[in-house]
């Protein structure tokens, strides 16, 4: 026997509801039945992004809908602002080589947020700013954004402000239109609790006027073509139809529970969670800005971080994430994320005890579960 | 109670192990456990795609593979022979329009396949072209091409042959390395019996060779990152894991079947089908080159094309495909592909010739029937 429990910052467990979802006979996506999945789908997406525009589906993981941004927005030898603080926030600056666009980096040190005063900065400095790249949570260091303080900023110019909105849409708060977020995009396998698959993506009127003007190659990711399909309830490629149908399930789950439910679900596990490493004498990597949706953890001297988080998956069975690139052994994360609920942390953190104890590691037995436990009876 | 039929040219029915396999609790990606399953998967694709190249499996649908093709192996101003004969042979011009590429079209009659002495002429005529995109099975049209002659004649040339074999593979023959084929591609949804959500590519010697200097922008569909991924038994994004598990399930079925007695089943569907077609009175609308995979049939004098597919779906869950773009209302298209077999074939027979009766056409009843039991009894 061997039971798995997964607290990755994606993907995240699947509610029952899902699983039987994905495992039933398929139906063609040109019928009337499909359509009216599609048009409860958008509805519900719309909901979650919290926008009154179009959210479109695109069958692919979330840097598809990332590279839908810069291509549909941006032409070659323009030039945009990425905001680089982990892996994540790099990848936009990649994207924008990809197509010739000319990056701007406002380098941001490892588990720190960014500065909107920063951004500002640069927008008065280059009318020509066309684009503002930045991630609502960098899945890389666990650090949250400022986005509404960024909205702000971005508004007063002309450029669009677009978030990697994929580590942490559906799991904690990001208004798309009162905060002016003209591109947000988002991830099936995380907030929403599906497996990776599916990719979303909102457009405001600030950056339509944009796309009609950008002259990068794109077809499969093309968003003009994606709203005259939309226009009659359709896509224009054969979607991921087994994952749209689950998509359904869980906006139905969400939509139930209430948002505001939701992310104060997150905040609490975020808390219990922060507060157990802290029993535990462990140091939190981001402290100044660690998000709800996962917590950076700075391995203990002497114990190896790669070491610790294999013990966990393949002796435990418990599987939380290590670090990726300059923080490989350096930090571990622990997700609390998705179909998570307070005792799947409490299950997490005592195998974290457990292995913490084994690799010598000094501290009381039971320290981080209960105060993960005095969070939880408190809030 | 409301039972249905799928007898459509992607989606297939979906074989029980895959849904079962689809509905379990999901795996993290970047583990022993998903690594075990991406080479698995990577080795039954190599069995089914007849190659001994690495094909790499793509979360988008056929059309990513498509765009990926495209993007990799051209830059802008570079000529490329398109093979139109069909709605999906128009796609290949429209995505080498998006690149810039200049495109050659090759205009079939829409019913005919592609003399491959065409393609030799301009090959022969302009030694500057790159690369031949061509379709195995045009669904548009149920059009099967001569791709073992195509590719002896391609082989001569510079140019790299890429096929887009979304529709046909692991249903009809098509030999990766044997036939010369650089780059194949395919999709989850057809031959392979899943849900749409996953493309295949191939990419022989001849074709890195072009890959290597190609300027196209791309990043998502980028074929030397997913090179670079596959040589650590990774994917270079994350991967729709559900479906590679369930692909996983579906390639032993494959594996234990065989190739040939997967074509043979096909072969004989068709026949049968085609059989029934012209006990029924109708006319195929490629009687010179239909495929295995499905066939198109002209919409008898007196019947409305596109009311006869719905009433099939909607009064009796029978679901075939209409006539796409130019075909609208004149054809209808009837699959035998995937996880079909001869029974499904009769059933959806007696469908047809149920709502044909109703809608006044005058044959006898259960003629299109034995006509295909007298095929199948025979072989």
């Amino acid at each position: 026997m061997r039971k798995n429990y997964l607290l990755t910052p994606g993907p995240t467990p699947l509610p029952p509801e899902v699983c039987q979802a994905l495992g039933k006979p398929i139906i063609h996506h040109r019928t009337p039945q499909f359509q009216a999945i599609l048009k409860e789908a958008g509805e519900g997406l719309k909901y979650v992004f919290q926008t009154q525009s179009d959210v479109f589906i695109l069958t692919s993981s979330g840097t598809g809908a990332m590279e839908a941004a810069v291509a549909n927005l941006l032409s070659a030898q323009e030039i945009a602002i990425t905001v680089e603080g982990g892996k994540f926030g790099e990848r936009w600056t990649e994207l924008c080589k990809s197509y010739g666009v000319q990056a701007e980096v406002i380098k941001v040190e490892w588990g720190k947020a960014v500065d909107p005063a920063e951004i500002e900065k640069r927008l008065k400095n280059n009318p020509d700013i066309k684009a503002v790249f930045t991630t609502l949570c960098e899945t890389s260091t666990g650090v949250v954004s400022d986005i509404e303080a960024i909205g702000k900023v971005v508004a007063k110019y002309n450029a669009v402000l677009v978030v990697d909105a994929i580590s942490g849409l559906g799991a904690i708060d990001l208004k798309t239109d009162a905060w002016g977020v003209d591109v947000c995009v988002s991830g099936s396998q995380k907030g929403f609790m599906l497996p990776p698959g599916l990719a979303f993506i909102s457009v405001s009127k600030k950056a339509w006027d944009l796309i009609a003007v950008s002259k990068s190659p794109r077809f499969y990711f093309d968003l003009k073509a994606a709203k005259k399909a939309i226009q009659s309830v359709d896509t224009p490629f054969t979607p991921a139809i087994s994952l749209v149908i689950a998509l359904v399930e869980v906006l139905k789950i969400m939509k139930q529970d209430g948002l505001d439910n939701i992310f104060k679900r997150h905040r609490i596990m975020a808390d219990a969670t922060k507060a157990a490493m802290k029993a535990l004498g462990l140091e939190l990597f981001a402290p100044s800005a660690s998000s709800d949706v996962v917590t950076a953890v700075k391995v203990p001297a002497g114990v190896e971080g790669e070491k610790l988080v294999k013990t966990m998956r393949d002796v435990y069975g418990v599987t939380i994430a290590g670090g990726q690139a300059e923080l490989k052994g350096k930090v571990f994360r622990f997700a609390h994320m998705g179909f998570i609920e307070e005792f799947d942390i409490i299950a997490g953190i005592a195998c974290l005890e457990k292995v913490l104890k084994e690799a010598g590691y000094v501290f009381k037995l039971g320290a981080g579960v209960s105060a993960a436990e005095e969070v939880f009876l408190r809030k």
